[in-house]
Parts: structure tokens; C-alpha cells; sequence
């Protein structure tokens, strides 16, 4: 596979953009060398990069893609929409539609307001739990991604002690760490923030156990903090009716984002009746947040995860995929570990700490033309049909061959 | 001047977000009751509302629309790009050509980076500062709009302290006010930053006095300090080189947005080589930031804008709406004042210290068909012909005498 022309492109890149292409597209996260760079094309599950190659994607553009790239039916729509215009001095109609849609399908939520990006709203949400309890402290999971902004980055660069000053981890489902986080500040705790399941980059997936689910639920209500559930990347992949219902328990806020409106830039954030005024006092807007286009794509993305059963249909696609995938690592006697639910699976080589071999593996398989992330969650999408998945796993046979 | 849809719509969406419409477009901040609440369709510098009423806009979506909704250059080149599908696992290379265009055309910034709002990138500037000087420190004039984020929201909601340990605000065009914070934080300041001219709400707006200009840019070079534009409202209106340009200083970082791509979600951050390193090391990302649509259209838009010279159109066209605004006043004996330049013009009425007769003006203006904002600078666009600024003279003699 050559990927001249993606290499020629991060050289333009690099002369021009600082470390040439930053945040989680960067070429570093990935495979430097071993995949492409630059996208060119995609329609349903695959693309093509700007060499030609194509790939059948397990990625969705780390998230977004959810019913597959160039929907025709969330295209329509937001092409409709877009003709009419976008960014006026007030919202369009379909602001009131979309609130309308998510606060009927989400059982809790009573009110919804929207931005762009996941972070846009994780952040927001902390406020509002803040101006709710009168309280500044909010707990997350250690190593749990929640964006960008100077609280909660991955990155290391440009902070300052006092971004930090009221956040508290704690490791995934330890509930004594949890309770002990509680005690510690109790009297200043405004929120706790959870993603449905822990999906770290270089480690499994962990679902989350009944007892921390339990432990969460209840010490929130016992010290008046706010149950954030940040459903950026699973929501309506897991169920059409947010992700905490897979797992038993019910937030104050949840945002959602990725899978939203297939690839097009809207988040949501909803809530309770009785956080309404409160959220109403924390200042929210952009520049484009009105923009009724991706309104209009979330509206018809809505519309079909619900139509056509989406999260079970990426459910059973993710596991004839992972069933697939482990049973060729034990023909070939090369031993997989697969994580996390089967719409966002994970599967590594096993006794791999480095994540070198795991690392080889997918550079085959990317190889083969099936693009798969060494270290970070995968996501199918309703556009796998048991046919690419076939293809895909006769593809990463000969990637297995070619690591074994 | 019929409302009764707005207000319907605006009931339903009460029911279902906090405060109804949130963000710089809640018609709280305008004039409620007499504004139209939600938008229909737009073309040009005309846009009707749900009701069917139609407006000349002054306000362009608060700054986006600076060739006027739905233009068909920049619409036929986003939509090139979407059909190739978005959000992909990588960049496309419209990413490259865009940072390369902005590179070329700012004289001197060497790198460019993107994202989707005009508060994801300042907020990444403060960083970028924090990062090349290792200080916390950060000076802003007082007023000043940045975005919404906790450092810099005009809201009060959800704050806590710590998010504003570091930064001090100083009058804007007050020299001495910024010398005493320079020497009061010495060596602990991270950066300045800066909107080319003052434009609060609720007051007029100042342009920067040389003295003041002089005194920034000398006391960021002494304390090595970065100078950051905040160029969201005025770039690529005032001038095609940056706004900076016009007042005669050079910026360390400028942040671009709202004019960038007539609409489309995307803004930019440029800067010096000299704090690559230091940028690179500040994590950036968004789920939607590298769509290559927006960067179609940003490309389209900055082609335009080189092309037709927008902002000599955007002046002079300002300047005959202001002249002739300000004669009518005189004429029907009802002194108005103008400030800001004539791009982003905003006029008065004189000695309204409580903005009412100016409210009422407003209100008169938009039941006319002309849509001015009574406390917010306005925004010409390159679709305003001249025709059609005298249309919305003529409307607005009519407005005139009703209030008078």
C-alpha cells in the first residue's frame, strides 16, 4: 500500500500547521507511516485516502459515522435545510423540533439545549451542576476523556494548577475510592461525571460493574450532586434511549454528540425540570449553534436509528465481527483479546503490554485495506453489512498471517 | 407586524429549553415582543421570519453572513466537499490548502490551526500563551467579549473563582491602567489580548487610540508577553490582511471566525513560527473539526473576499447607510451617534443613557423591515447594494417619524 501522496500532503502540512495534523486524527496516535493520512472520499462503510487506497472502516471518523458516510437520507435533509439558509439572528423551527425529539425519546430528560462539540457541553455541564449545588468540586473517572478544555485534556501543555483546582478522579468501578472522594469533599461536591462504559485509549474497555453503577446513583442523591452521564461517544449506539438505560440507572445531564447527526457538528446536552432555571443562568452560545443543517440531519439521523433499530443492529454486526476476528486469532494461534460492547469493540493481541504486536496487527490489517485504531475503541456502523464484515474478516485472516 | 408563529414557536420552546432560545440570539437581549424569534429563509441581505415578515439585516447571523445568506459561490464549493462525505478518520487536504491560503495571506503567521468557534480558539490562544512564556497571567480589556467559556462569559452562572485567578481586565484605550497591571504581574504575564476596536454591548464602540496600540504592542515585547487578536467580529471585514493591519501592529496569535466562511462553523487561530513548538504541544481537537465543507467554504469565502475587495465594499456601503442614517435624524430633528467603523457601524439615538428611545427606534426599524439591534454593533455585507441601503433609509425615515 503507498501513501505517497498522503506523506507528500503532511510535509505541506507540517510547514504550515504545528505538528502538521494535531488533536485525535493526528498520524502519532495511530501508526506514523504504516497508515494514511489524508482522506479523499466515503460512502457507506469505506473510504479512500488521497493515494486511492480504500479501506473498509471500523473507525467512523472516531465516532460520527454512525449510519455511514453520505447518507442519502440525512444528506437530504440537511441539504433541504441548508438552502434555506444558516447562522441567522434567531434559531429556525427545527431548534424547537429537536428539543422536542430528544426530550420524547430520552425518558428523564425534560430539556435540551445545543452546541457543537462534545466538550462544548461536558464543560457546560459542570457549570450547571455548579450553579445547581452552589458547589465547585466535580469527580471523573481517571483517564476518562471528556474533551479538550483545560479541565479535563489529555494534552499536558498550556495549564495552569487552578484549571484543576476542583476536579477529582477516581479509578473505573472503584467504589471505595468513589465513596472516599465523596466523604472527602462532601459539602462541595456539585457533580459526578461518568462515561456509560470506561473506554481509555491504550487499555480495554470495562463496562461498568452493578455495584459501581449502584454506588454512584446513590451517593450522588445522598450528597445533592448532579449524575452527569457524558454519552458523547456511545449515545444511541448502545440504545435509542441514552446509554445509561443499557445499564440500569438514571443521570441529571447527558450529552450527546457523536452519532448524533451522522457526521454532521451538533452536541446536545439535556436535563431535569427541576435543573431548568439553573441551566437557564449558564451563559451558552456560538457563532453557529443556531445553524438549522445539522438540526435538520440530527432530526432525520433520529429518525432512523429509531426506524430501523440501529444499536441492535450494530450490536449484532459488532458481534459477528469480534466472534469472527478472535476465532481467525485462534486458527492461527494467535491469541485476542476483545473489550467493551459489540457496536464499539476493541480487540488486541493478548500478553502485548508494549502494544507492539497489537500495533503490527493493525498496521496489516490497515495493509489489507481494513482500517482499524491500535489503541482506541472501534465503532460500527449500521452501513456493515454482514457481507463487508465477511470481506473484512477474510482481510485480516491475511493480516493475521502476515503478524503470525 | 405580525409575530403570532414566533410567539407560538417560542411558547413550544419554553417547554423545552431553558430560557426558550439561549445565547446571543434570545430575544431578551434584543427587544422582546417587537423581533421576530425564529428564522425561515434567507438570501442576500433579506431574510423573512416564520411569520412570513421580511427583513434587511444589519446584523448578518451576528457576524457570520458577510456576503449575504445562502451565497452561491460559497454554497456550490461546501457542497462539492460534503458530497465527498465528512468527518472523516483523517484530514482531507483542503485542511493543508486552508492553513496554507491563511499563511500566505497574514502577513505574519506562519502556522494556522481550526476549529469550529471563535471561544474554542481563543480559549486555546490563553494556552498557547500560558505554554511559550510559562506564566499564567492574562490581560483583557474590560467588556470585552471572547466567547463563553468560564474565563471570559459575560454570564455569572456556574463560575467558580479559580476560573478567573489569572486574568485581569484594564479600560480599554487606558494606557496607564495597562502599564500598572504589566508592572503589578511582572513575569508572571502570559499574554494580552485584544479586539482590533472595542465593541461592548449596551455602549458605543471606541476605536484604539495610536498611544494605546503603541503601549500594547511595547509592553508585550518588554515583559515578553504574547499579543493576541481576537479577530472573530472584524476579520476579514476591516481588512483582507487581518484587522491588525488597519491599526498598525503585528499579533503574536490571531483568532478568525465569524466572516471566514459566510456561515459555515469554522474558525482559525495563525501564529509565529517562533511558538510552534509551544502550539503543537497544546492539545486541540473537536469530533467535527476537520470537515472539510467549512474549509470549502472558507476558501470560497476568502477567495471572494480577495477578489471583490469586500471590506472597501463593506465600508463604503457603511459609511452611505450611516450618512444617511445620521442625516434623517437630523432632518426629522432626532440626533442620532454613529461609532465603530463603518463596516460594523452602530448608531444611537443621543442622550439615551437608558437605551429606550433607542429600544423604540429599533422596534420602529424592525416593524418597518429593517432589522437593527438597539445595543449590539451591527454588520454590513457585501450584498447590501446600494438600493438596497436606501430601501432601508426610506424604512427607516418612516421609523423615524413614528418614534419621534
Amino acid at each position: 500500500m503507498n501513501f505517497t501522496e498522503s506523506h507528500a500532503l503532511f510535509r505541506r502540512a507540517a510547514a504550515v500547521i504545528p505538528g502538521g495534523i494535531y488533536g485525535h486524527t493526528t498520524p502519532a496516535a495511530t501508526l506514523p507511516g504504516a497508515v494514511p493520512y489524508f482522506a479523499a472520499q466515503g460512502s457507506g462503510c469505506r473510504y479512500r485516502d488521497v493515494d486511492g487506497n480504500e479501506f473498509i472502516d471500523f473507525m467512523g471518523g472516531y465516532g460520527p459515522m454512525v449510519l455511514g458516510y453520505h447518507h442519502p437520507e440525512v444528506e437530504a435533509a440537511a441539504d433541504t435545510a441548508r438552502r434555506l439558509g444558516a447562522a441567522f439572528n434567531h434559531p429556525t423551527p427545527l431548534l424547537v423540533e429537536l428539543a422536542e425529539k430528544l426530550t420524547a425519546r430520552i425518558a428523564f430528560a425534560d430539556w435540551a439545549v445545543f452546541a457543537k462539540n462534545g466538550g462544548d457541553l461536558t464543560t457546560w455541564s459542570l457549570m450547571v451542576a455548579r450553579e445547581v449545588t452552589g458547589c465547585p468540586k466535580v469527580l471523573k473517572i481517571r483517564g476518562a476523556y471528556h474533551g479538550a478544555h483545560a479541565w479535563c485534556t489529555p494534552g499536558h501543555g498550556g495549564l495552569t494548577p487552578e484549571d484543576r483546582a476542583h476536579i477529582h478522579d477516581f479509578p473505573f468501578n472503584d467504589v471505595g475510592a468513589l465513596e472516599a472522594l465523596f466523604i472527602r469533599h462532601r459539602g462541595a461536591i456539585a457533580g459526578l461525571i461518568l462515561t456509560p462504559f470506561h473506554h481509555p485509549a491504550f487499555a480495554d474497555s470495562e463496562l461498568p460493574s452493578p455495584d459501581f453503577v449502584a454506588a454512584a446513583n446513590r451517593l450522588c442523591r445522598e450528597h445533592g450532586a448532579l449524575l452527569i452521564l457524558d454519552d458523547v461517544r456511545c449515545g444511541f449506539r448502545l440504545s435509542i434511549d441514552g446509554s445509561h438505560s443499557v445499564y440500569g440507572y438514571t443521570p441529571d445531564l447527558a450529552i450527546y454528540c457523536k452519532a448524533l447527526a451522522n457526521g454532521h457538528p451538533i452536541s446536545a446536552c439535556v436535563g431535569r425540570a427541576a435543573h431548568k432555571a439553573a441551566a437557564s443562568r449558564v451563559f451558552l452560545t456560538g457563532s453557529y449553534w443556531n445553524d438549522p443543517a445539522p438540526m435538520a440531519a440530527a432530526l432525520a439521523t433520529l429518525a432512523i436509528v429509531e426506524r430501523d433499530q440501529i444499536p441492535r443492529q450494530l450490536a449484532a454486526r459488532g458481534q459477528r465481527f469480534v466472534d469472527g476476528f478472535l476465532a481467525l486469532g485462534r486458527k492461527h494461534g494467535i491469541p485476542l483479546v476483545a473489550s467493551g460492547p459489540p457496536a464499539m469493540p476493541y480487540v488486541r493481541v493478548a500478553d502485548d503490554p508494549s502494544f507492539m504486536r497489537t500495533q503490527q496487527l493493525c498496521a496489516a490489517a490497515i495493509a489489507e485495506g481494513v482500517f482499524l485504531h491500535p489503541h482506541h475503541n472501534w465503532f460500527m456502523s449500521a452501513a456493515h453489512t454482514e457481507s463487508d464484515i465477511d470481506d473484512a474478516l477474510a482481510r485480516l485472516e491475511r493480516a493475521l498471517l502476515r503478524t503470525g
